[in-house]
């Protein structure tokens, strides 16, 4: 009820090559579900980031309807030919191993080897990822081309893997404000060296974090979760049902760096804030998809479930399954480039400018229209005429009447913006404007009666 | 609220020709809203299906704004040439009189006789069908290709026919199920010779009232009305006012036999349950069309008058007054076909499925996505990955997957078949494989706080 | 609750010629927003009608955010070149003047006198149409051609206008209904001579005024307000603020002469009747355009503003703005035609019958359909059939058919007009037959239980 300040639009200060080196450096590790590997990219993202807590759960812990599995490791795993000679080594590609593998050493013909090894016939250079985590088996994956060389009788495989008690291990950072209401960001971190899926996003949230914990002070709170995927958001939501209360808003980050277009999946709840906001944001971008929700994804499909119907969406570019790269070694460090990733960021930063400006104006001057002359806020000769409305400083002149006609208490400044078809830091500019004028009062809660007497 | 069991989709069992054959018996019997064809016909009905009673009310007796009829009943009508010639016998197609001409016996010049003459100019092969209920006149039908032939100068007109007190005669089945909520189904069955209009829907009908009574239990009750056109449903409406508070769908079936694309015509009300369902069964038939109410038609005007304002639609394939042998001598035997009269009965069978299923599931697992995999419903190797997402069995998976998200006991599964925009019987095969891993229950009634404490 | 009346249809017996004379008598006028100008015109008006009241306000009075300006007059005003000849001359057009221009005496370079003359370049013809009114300055408006013949290095230029102490003048009628609730029109009648923007609406207003007057009674009041743009209208608001509890409709009237198609800008509330008139109105028009509300444009801003919100919407043909003539010496008495001001006429005309007749029908016989051939409102012989819908008096029989239908009194007549696509006037006369049938009520209010027990 108290009145409110703006927040002002966040400008952009931080380079896609910066967002780009973090990919860099974390590429190479082979990451899963549990083990050696996602620690290791969580504690990278703790050495970035203030308050980020890595969270272990032990192998076993049930989990709703699931079950913390055994942590995997793999130390080596190779594929050698009856000369003796190594004709696949996980040395040359962290996606070489069908993740999960267990442990395994013999010699097999050629045709039972095959039933192990899986490639893309349609893509032949490259190799594909794949996981068997709830089902006991092992196998390579490899390019149709390296398969082809395989005409040996016989081969030796040696998968050096351990499958055994563990724990699963995900990160979390809370960057609390004003209000105990939370927005969550939701990144999966579970994938080998896939640059796209999903280190862009990890990348981007170590940007984002660090510009939402250098301002002064923000409305909402917003809490970052760097889970495996679908085990990794259950383990949380388990473990933290009480908070899901105050989660208001939340988006599921997701391939952010390829060149597409922007992809934003709706919350299963149709009329959820979320929904409106992204919408807004995508009105500006003509190529941008908004997808109806659907219950297969990404970890929305989690956040979304029926017991917990959170209002959380999903941000993409070009979205999963869509592209011939997905889920295979194209999607490496040539597949992101720093441009989209940028371009990715300032999306977050505009979704960040309205949640924190989620605010109701109220005019001090509702009667008819104040008379923005004697206040320089009208635009004076050579445009003396209300005919010259072609003239180029007409737009903001038109955000400023859209702002004080709407200004009721019943209109949020992203209703404003929504009605009115101009951009949130158009309107965002006018109500500054009009805030210094006087004109205005901004109350963080919708005013039924503004004018009442 | 007990937990209810799935009814299981009824499978076609009844071939087009067994239809066909009803047809083919009734269509030579002169009908009209009164007299003995009508008794016969429904006569014929009552030998058919169990249960089956035919009621009537004697003329004079009124019903609403209207009162029954004098009874008509016509023994033979022809017209005589100056030669002694007959030129036109009622023997030679129920369609020549005029329905409810008056008796008549005279000669008269030709222009006075052409008065009473009707005939199609545009189809010059084709009698119209026409009737002259509440005025008093006597005519005769025939084409006009038959019409020129007449070229004496002077005719003579014999019509032994009655129009006396008698009374108004409808047939009337209901098929009990658990509930006294009813669905009801009226099909007019007062026109003569005509196959598509509408002995193709009382064919139809018979074989879906067999269908219902060979059923062990129906949770709805149906009730089906077999009535003269306007006055007989108007009649069942007035001496059973108290029973239309349990109606809760109804259909009018008319014109099911052609080959045409199927046309829904709406209830009155653009929110009733019927035209839900009969919009979920055609967006599966592109070529099908919906149709917005309007009081013009069948039998729906009068469900749909405002003191009852019943949700009762109107199904039709070709609709009446569009196609050029409606209500002439081309609605013949050879205008329907087996095939067509075969699938709009399973059309109505897909909506029995659909009304016997209106139910609300309520996953048992509802926080996060239960793990199918340990439960056997999740696809295994060579589909070990998500991003095999076009594989033959996806789209079963997805039916799972939309099931247990939307299973919060607010959606029925009409409601979960339309927002996934999958078949209603994918989804009820969906919620069996649920129902069988104790993932699902299902209750009659919408559950507004399922996952309460 | 009372049964009603209709109101009859109004015909329109007033020619585009008598609306056309009053255009041409006033456009000589040099109008403004104060001044002797605007006072003679609303003299005119006044000798038009009856009841018709001029309100003066001094300068200097406070109004909301606003105070009542200096009067502006303007005896001469001239440039004289250094032969001592005329070169521009306020009596050679109105519009030469830039409105609100302080006196001014002296001789200037061609250089410093061109910063106060105002062409329009693209349109060398046209002198435009400029104001200053609440910046000082003076100046003069010119076509580009006849600024380019002014060649001399020096210029006199004289003006002989007052800036001082007087009043705003604005006109007022009231034509009082049954009810208080009004509806307010209001017309801006200011500008100098131009004869589309806005002498045209002044003319038409004054026609409706005259046909509201004569007509033996009406439902609702109608306030006609004809002030001077902006200024007025928020006079008008802050001496008469209680009064607008009553407006339950309203329409600013804007550019109704010229050819152009007709443009109705939505009221603030999408859901206001006067949105839902219109559309319904127009829907019969095929180039109509129905834009939605913004802040910008005629007096509907001060109306609509968030204060008062006000159902007001702006009736246009070519909108302010879109066409060249707008605001220059090229809207003048070729612009406007008798033809164009006729039909403007009749749209409004078709809307006082709508707002004349917002009654809820409801059905004395809802109980199926009532029989229409016993009181002859059913076609007869030869079209015997219902089959022979495509007959030319079948649109009526549709029309008797929705009425009943819908007459269950939730339905406005308007409400029934649009849900059946039919005119306003043809379900009108269906009222009145139905109604001569003793099948009808009228009530001034929705009946929501009509039927109940």
């Amino acid at each position: 009820m108290f009145e409110q300040h703006l927040f002002p639009a966040i400008s952009q200060p931080v380079s896609g090559s910066i967002i780009y080196e973090h990919i860099r450096i974390l590429f190479p590790i082979l990451r899963s579900i549990t083990g050696k590997g996602i620690r290791q990219t969580l504690e990278y993202v703790a050495n970035q980031i203030q308050d980020f807590s890595i969270v272990s759960i032990p192998s076993g812990t049930p989990l709703f309807d699931w079950m913390v599995p055994d942590e995997w490791n793999v130390n080596s795993a190779k594929i050698i030919d009856t000369s003796g000679k190594i004709v696949l080594d996980l040395n040359w590609s962290t996606l070489h191993i069908l993740q999960y593998s267990q442990p395994f050493h013999g010699t097999l013909s050629r045709k039972d080897l095959e039933e192990h090894l899986f490639t893309l016939p349609d893509y032949p250079d490259f190799i594909p990822y794949k996981t068997s985590y709830y089902t006991e088996n092992w196998g390579f994956c490899l390019s149709e081309n390296q398969k082809k060389k395989l005409t040996d009788l016989h081969y030796t495989v040696e998968i050096d893997a351990t499958l055994s008690s563990g724990s699963l291990t995900y990160g979390e950072v809370l960057i609390p404000g004003i209000s105990q209401e939370e927005f969550v960001f939701s990144i999966h971190c579970c994938h080998p060296s896939l640059a796209n899926d999903n280190l862009s996003s990890l990348a981007i949230a170590i940007e984002l974090i660090r510009k939402l914990q250098s301002l002064p002070q923000r409305r909402l709170s917003y809490r970052f979760l760097f889970v495996p995927g679908t085990i990794g958001s259950i383990a949380w939501l388990a473990q933290n049902t009480e908070k899901t209360k105050n989660i208001k808003n939340g988006l599921v980050l997701s391939c952010l760096g390829d060149k597409g277009s922007f992809t934003y999946k709706k919350a299963r709840e149709d009329s959820a804030n979320i929904n409106t906001i992204m919408a807004k944001i995508f009105s500006d971008h003509p190529k941008a998809r908004i997808w109806e929700f659907e219950p297969y994804g990404y970890d929305e499909r989690q956040y979304c479930s029926p017991g917990f119907n959170l209002p959380v969406g999903c941000l993409m570019r070009s979205p999963n399954g869509t592209f011939p790269e997905y889920h295979t070694s194209a999607d490496n460090l040539d597949f992101v480039t720093p441009c989209a990733l940028e371009e990715s960021l300032c999306v977050l930063l505009d979704l960040i400018t309205i949640t924190e400006n989620a605010l109701y104006p109220v005019s001090t001057s509702p009667y008819g229209e104040p008379q923005l002359g004697k206040r320089g806020l009208y635009p004076l000769s050579p445009n003396i005429s209300k005919a010259d409305h072609t003239k180029n400083d007409m737009p903001d002149q038109l955000c400023l009447l859209w702002v004080l006609n709407l200004a009721d208490g019943k209109n949020s400044i992203l209703d404003i913006a929504v009605r009115s078809k101009k951009s949130f830091r158009a309107i965002l500019s006018a109500i500054e404007l009009l805030q210094e004028a006087d004109l205005l009062k901004l109350y963080s809660d919708k005013q039924q009666n503004a004018f009442s007497p």
